[in-house]
C-alpha cells in the first residue's frame, strides 16, 4: 500500500471504531470504498479536535458536512500532535434506505521528525528542509559523520573506539554525530503502529548508532549485523538524542553516503517516513605549507647526532621533536615510510588520523602507539601485494592549487607508480587498494606520478614543496641532474674541476670522494642521469598540468643519481649519488636539508650555495645537516627519516566544490 | 622573585649540580651573583643539548665560551622540550687564582601551554596568540563557556547539572568548554617543581573544572571552595583535556570573565605562567520575529475551548501546542508570567534556558519540569520583594534594531517599572535583582518602560511586535485609547452610536453590553483614558528613542482602559475595558488575537475590522479568539495565558559589538 494511506475497514456492525495514527502536517488518504455499505446514498462526515478533512473536489472543512454523493476516498490533515490517545475524531455515518452505519476514526496525531546538523554549524537543526539533500560547497548543506578510530580510553591492546560496541568515555561522544528524533507528542500509540530507525543499504555495516546517551556509555542501537531498530514510543515524549559513529571511510566499496530513515510502521508495513542523508568525512593529508606541530624521529644506533641537529631546526620552527624509542622502532628509522599523519573533520570536531602503510617493518607498532583522544588510526593495502612503492615517502600532497578554474583548496595528493618504460616483469605498483582509498577521499584528487625509475621508488626523492611569498603561496622543488651537470661544468670551466665532492666521507669502507672532473668524465653516469632527467621531466609535465604550474613556480635543485641494479636484478634504477637535498624537512620557513658534501670553493659548498641562492630569496632559512652515515648510506635522507604532524587546514573540506 | 628567574645557589663544594626546569620558548634569567666565588676572574660557560645562552651584551651561543669578565646574570633559552630528565646542561666553571668551582645546571625543558577555543570555531586551538584577550564582534576572539543548568540525567528531585559534582552522562560533556594542557614533554620533573591550575579571583565559585574525561563521569578538579589544583606531571605526557562548566551567569557580583592560569611553581612560588581568558555566555531572550517551536497553555477549569481555538492557529503556524496539566499548574493559567524561555550559547553548542519569575504562584513547579538535555533553568529575585511587576508579562524583547548606528542584532529587552507620577507609597518596582541580572547579560541592553499605571502592571498590556515586510522587519504595535475614541466617534457620527460593544458577555453576573453612545458619554472613562493615553505616549517616546523607531514603524490598535482602584486602594490604575487585542500571540505570520467584542456593523466587528486593516497588509493572518471567560474576566488575555518557546537567533551573540 502507498505511504500515508489508510483503509476504512469494512465491518458488519452498525457502530465501528478504528484507531489509527496521523502524522502531523502530512495529508493522509483514507480509502472508503470497501467500507461503504451496499445501497448507501448519503455520508455525514464530522470531525472533532484539530483536524481537517479534504474531499476529492478540494473542499476542506472541519465540523460537520452532509454529502449526497459518497466519495471513494477522503484526505485528513492534523497539524499539531495529540495530547491524548485518539483525541482527533473523524466520524463517517453512511446512510442507506433503511439503516445507518457509523464509523469513528479515533486518530492520534504524532510528529515524525529526524534531525541532524544539516547546515553544518555544529548544532542539530530543527527539521531543516534541506536535510535530505547533500551538497558540497560553502553554500552547501548535508550532515557529516566521522570514522571514530581514535582511542578515548587507554586500551592496552591497541583497540580503537571502532571495535567497541559502547561509547568509550565522555570524550568519545565528541567524535559522534548527533541524530535527534524530535518529540513526537503523546507517549502512546494505537496498537499495530511502531517506530523504526533504518540504515540504508549503502550504510549497512558502515555506521553504529547509540542510544541511552543519558547514561555513561550509551547502548548500541544499530551496528554491523543489525541495521534497523525499533524506537520505543515512550522515549519520544522528549527529544530522543542518538549518536552515530562511522566505521569505514569512503572507499571503493562504499560511496560515503548513508541515509537514515525514521519509519512509522502499521501492522509491519511502512506507513510514513522521514529521512536524512549523511556523508562520512574524508581522511585528509597536510602539505608542507601548513605549520608543523610535532616532528618524529626514531632513536637508532648511529643517528643521535643527526637527531640533535634536527632538534635545533625544529626548535627554531616553534615545533617539538618526539623521539620514537628503540622498543617501538626495532631499528627501523624510516618514519616517513611507515605512516602519513592526516586528519578527519566534521563541524566543530576534528581528529588527527594516522594512515599506516602496508610495509610491515620495524616501525609496525608505532602508528598504533599514537592512538589517543582525537588521534585515530587507519590502514589499507596488504602485506602480500606490497612493494617499495607502498611506503609513504612515495605519498605526498601539494599545497592548495587552482587548476583550470577548479579550486583544490586542500591541495592534491601525489603518489608514485610505475610506467611503460619499465619492463613489465620489473614493474612495481603503488597498491591499487591504497590508491583507491586515496581517490575515494575525493577532496584531494590524487595525481599519479612515475617513481618506479628509482631504486627506493619514492617521489620524495625528486620533489618537495616549499612555502613562497607568491600568489600561489608555494614553489615546487625538483631534483635536477641537468642543473647539477651545468654547475659542475661551469666550475670545471672556471678551473675548479679538481675540486672534490663527498670529501671525508666513505662508502662501503672506501673514501667516497670524487673530483668534478671525474664525475664529468663518467659517461655511464652521464647517460644514466640523462635518462633519469627525462623521467623527472615526465613528472614535471604531469605536475605542471595537474597542479596548474608554470615554469616560475618550479625550482630545480642540483642533484645526481647513479644507476644501479639492486635486488630484483632486472633493470637499472636510480640511487642518490650524494645526499639528496630535495629530500628536505620543511618546517615553516626553516628547512632541514641533507648536507650534500659538494665541492668546496673558499670554504663554501657550491651545491649548498646553489640551493641557498634559490631558496633564501623566498625568506626560507636553509640548515644543512649531515645525514651521511645515519641515513644517506642506508638509501634515505632526512625526509625519509622523519615524520611531521602538521596543523589542519582552517577551511573545512565540505566547502570544496563538488568533486 | 620575578617569574622565569633562577638563582645559581652558592655552595662551598667545588662540584655542584643544580636541577631546574626551563620553559620552552621562554628566556629564563639565571642570577649568578651569589654563587660567584670570592676572587673569581674567569668563567668557562658550556652547554649541551638544545639550549642557547644569552650574555648581558646580547651575545648568544651554544657550545663553550671563556669569559674574562664574569656577568651578574645570564639568560637561557630552550625551544624544544626534553626527552629525558635534565637532558640540557649548562656548566659554569668559575676560576680563581688557586681553584675552580664548577656548577652544572641540569635542565629539563618543558612546554607550558593552556589552550581553549579562542577563535570560536568549536575546536580547541593550538596556542592561539590571542587567547588572553577577549574581544567582541565577528572579528573578535576569546573563549566562551556556558552555565550548565540543564538536566542531562533525569533526577526526580529537579536538581540540575549545576548542583552535581560530576559530569552527568555523555550529553553533559557537550555543555562544557574544553581546556587542554598541551603535552608538556617528559613525564617527570626535578624535585621542587609543580604544575598548578588556578582560577582568577573573579571566577572563584563561578566555574567547575573536571578532569579524568577518559572515564564516564569525570572528577571535579576545581569547584566552589577549591579554586586551584595540582596537575600531575605524569598526566601531561599527552595532551590533558579538562572540561569547564559555568555555575553563574554574569550578574551584579560577577563580570563574566574568568581567567584560568597554568602555573609552574618552584618551591611553592610561581616560576612561570600561561593563562587564558573565558567569558560566560549570556542568557538571551527571543523576540516575536523568531519562529515559534512550542506554545504552552495550562489546562484549567474553563479554558478548554480557548485552548482548542489556539491549537488551530498553532497548527497553521507549523508549531506544536503543549498543555500544562492541572497537577503542574494548580489552577494558575498565567503561563506568560511564570517564565521566559530563552537560551544560552557557546560555539557549536546551545541550551534553551527558562528564567523563572519570583511570582510564586500555582505554576511554580512548571519551569523546572521543563528541565532536560539542553533545557536549563535559572531564576532571580526574591519572594519578599515581589510585586505584580515581577511577572514576565512585564518582560519582553524587541526584534533586532539599529539605534544611532549601533546594531543590537539580538534586539533589546523591555521591562516595565514605576514612574514619578505614581505616589511614592503606591509605587511598585520591577525587582532590582531581576533588572540587574538582565542588564548584566549585556547583549540585549534592557530598556525601562513605565507599566505601573496598569493594575496588573505588565507591558504586554500596551505593546507587542509583529513581523513586517519592511527594512526593519517588524512593527511595534501599541494599544491606543485615542484611536478607539476616534473610531467610536466616527461610528457615532455615521449614526451607529446605538451599536453595543461587549454584547452577549457578562461581567460580575451582569450583562457587559454597552452602547457606543454610553461609552462616549462617560466623562470619567474619557478622563481616565486620556491619562492612560499619556502614559502610553510616554512609553512611545522611550521606545522610539531606544529602538530607533519612526512613526511609520508603529501601529496603534484601538483599545480602551478603565480606571479602577484595586487591592492597594491608593490610586486609580488601568484595567482593560474590553479584551485587549495588543495582548496577542505572534506565531510567524499567524496572530491569535483576543476577540474584542466590538460593535457589529453588517456582522463585522468594527474593532476587528480596524485591526485587520492595519495588520493584514503586512501579510499577517488575524485569528480572533474568544478569551472572555477564561482569561479576560480574570484580568488577562491570550498572551498572558500562553508561553512560546521560539527558535534561537542564527547569528551568535559574540558577534555583537562591544556592549
Amino acid at each position: 500500500m502507498s505511504l500515508n494511506t489508510l483503509i476504512l475497514e469494512p465491518n458488519s456492525n452498525s457502530q465501528v471504531r478504528q484507531e489509527e495514527v496521523l502524522v502531523t502536517g502530512q495529508p493522509t488518504t483514507v480509502i472508503l470504498n470497501e467500507a461503504i455499505p451496499r445501497g448507501a446514498n448519503r455520508l455525514i462526515l464530522s470531525t472533532e479536535g484539530e483536524i481537517v478533512v479534504q474531499l476529492p473536489d478540494g473542499t476542506e472543512f472541519a465540523g460537520e458536512i452532509i454529502l449526497e454523493t459518497i466519495p471513494e476516498q477522503i484526505s485528513l490533515l492534523a497539524r499539531t500532535y495529540s495530547v491524548n490517545l485518539g483525541d482527533r475524531l473523524v466520524t463517517l455515518e453512511f446512510g442507506t434506505e433503511n439503516r445507518a452505519v457509523r464509523y469513528t476514526l479515533e486518530l492520534t496525531a504524532v510528529r515524525i521528525c529526524l534531525d541532524v546538523d544539516a547546515n553544518r554549524d555544529g548544532l542539530v537543526d530543527d527539521d531543516n528542509p534541506r536535510k535530505k539533500d547533500w551538497q558540497w560547497g560553502s553554500e552547501g548543506q548535508g550532515a557529516i559523520f566521522m570514522v571514530n578510530s581514535d582511542q578515548d580510553i587507554d586500551y592496552s591492546d591497541g583497540e580503537t573506539n571502532l571495535q567497541n560496541r559502547q561509547i568509550d568515555g565522555l570524550l568519545d561522544l565528541k567524535d559522534l554525530a548527533l541524530l535527534i528524533v524530535r518529540k513526537t507528542g503523546f507517549g502512546d500509540w494505537p496498537r499495530g503502529y511502531e517506530l523504526r530507525l533504518v540504515v540504508s543499504e549503502s550504510g549497512r555495516g558502515r555506521v553504529r548508532i547509540f542510544e541511552n546517551l543519558d547514561t555513561y556509555s550509551g547502548r548500541e542501537l544499530i551496528g554491523p549485523g543489525h541495521n534497523e531498530a525499533r524506537i520505543r514510543i515512550w522515549d519520544t515524549r522528549q527529544d530522543l538524542v542518538l549518536a552515530l559513529e562511522g566505521l569505514h571511510y569512503r572507499d571503493r566499496d562504499f560511496d560515503g553516503l548513508v541515509d537514515i530513515s525514521l519509519i512509522v510502521e502499521r501492522d509491519g508495513e511502512p506507513y510514513h517516513l522521514d529521512w536524512v542523508r549523511l556523508r562520512v568525512a574524508p581522511w585528509i593529508m597536510t602539505p608542507n605549507t601548513l605549520l608543523p606541530r610535532v616532528v618524529y624521529m626514531a632513536q637508532t644506533e648511529n643517528n643521535q647526532t643527526t637527531i640533535e641537529a634536527v632538534r635545533q631546526v625544529v626548535g627554531r620552527s616553534g615545533t617539538q621533536l618526539e623521539e620514537v624509542s628503540p622498543e617501538l622502532n626495532l631499528g627501523d628509522r624510516w618514519l616517513q615510510d611507515e605512516l602519513e599523519i592526516g586528519y578527519t573533520q566534521m563541524p566543530a570536531h576534528l581528529q588527527y588520523v594516522a594512515l599506516e602503510s602496508p610495509r610491515y617493518r620495524g616501525l609496525e607498532d608505532f602508528p598504533e602507539s599514537l592512538l589517543g583522544a582525537d588521534f585515530g588510526y587507519v590502514t589499507r593495502g596488504s602485506i602480500d601485494a606490497r612493494t617499495r612503492l607502498d611506503s609513504f615517502g612515495n605519498l605526498e600532497v601539494s599545497p592548495p592549487v587552482t587548476v583550470n578554474g577548479r579550486n583544490y583548496h586542500l591541495g592534491r595528493i601525489l603518489y608514485g607508480d610505475t610506467d611503460e618504460v619499465i619492463p613489465p616483469a620489473a614493474r612495481r605498483r603503488f597498491q591499487p587498494a591504497l590508491r583507491d582509498f586515496l581517490r575515494a577521499q575525493q577532496v584531494q584528487a590524487p595525481v599519479q606520478l612515475f617513481s618506479d625509475w628509482l631504486n627506493v621508488g619514492h617521489i620524495d626523492e625528486f620533489l618537495t614543496f616549499v612555502p613562497a611569498p607568491t600568489p600561489k603561496g608555494f614553489k615546487l622543488v625538483l631534483a635536477s641532474p641537468r642543473v647539477c651537470y651545468q654547475l659542475f661544468q661551469e666550475l670545471q670551466a672556471q678551473g675548479w674541476g679538481a675540486l672534490g665532492l663527498r670529501e671525508g666521507k666513505t662508502l662501503s669502507g672506501h673514501s667516497a670522494a670524487i673530483a668534478i672532473n671525474e664525475v664529468l668524465a663518467d659517461e655511464k653516469l652521464k647517460a644514466s642521469n640523462d635518462r633519469f632527467q627525462q623521467f623527472i621531466a615526465q613528472n614535471r609535465v604531469i605536475l605542471s598540468r595537474e597542479l596548474g604550474l608554470v615554469a616560475d613556480d618550479i625550482i630545480d635543485l642540483p642533484m645526481l643519481f647513479e644507476g644501479s641494479i639492486r635486488r630484483d636484478g632486472s633493470i637499472e634504477r636510480a640511487d642518490s649519488f650524494f645526499p639528496n637535498m630535495v629530500n628536505m624537512i620543511v618546517l615553516g620557513s626553516q628547512l632541514a636539508i641533507p648536507k650534500p658534501f659538494g665541492p668546496q670553493l673558499n670554504d663554501v659548498c657550491q651545491l649548498e650555495a646553489a640551493v641557498r641562492s634559490q631558496l633564501e630569496p623566498l625568506s626560507l632559512t636553509c640548515h644543512f645537516i649531515d645525514d651521511w652515515d645515519a641515513y644517506f648510506r642506508k638509501f634515505g635522507e632526512l625526509h625519509c627519516g622523519t615524520n611531521v604532524a602538521r596543523q589542519h587546514f582552517s577551511r573545512p573540506w565540505w566547502e570544496s566544490p563538488q568533486p
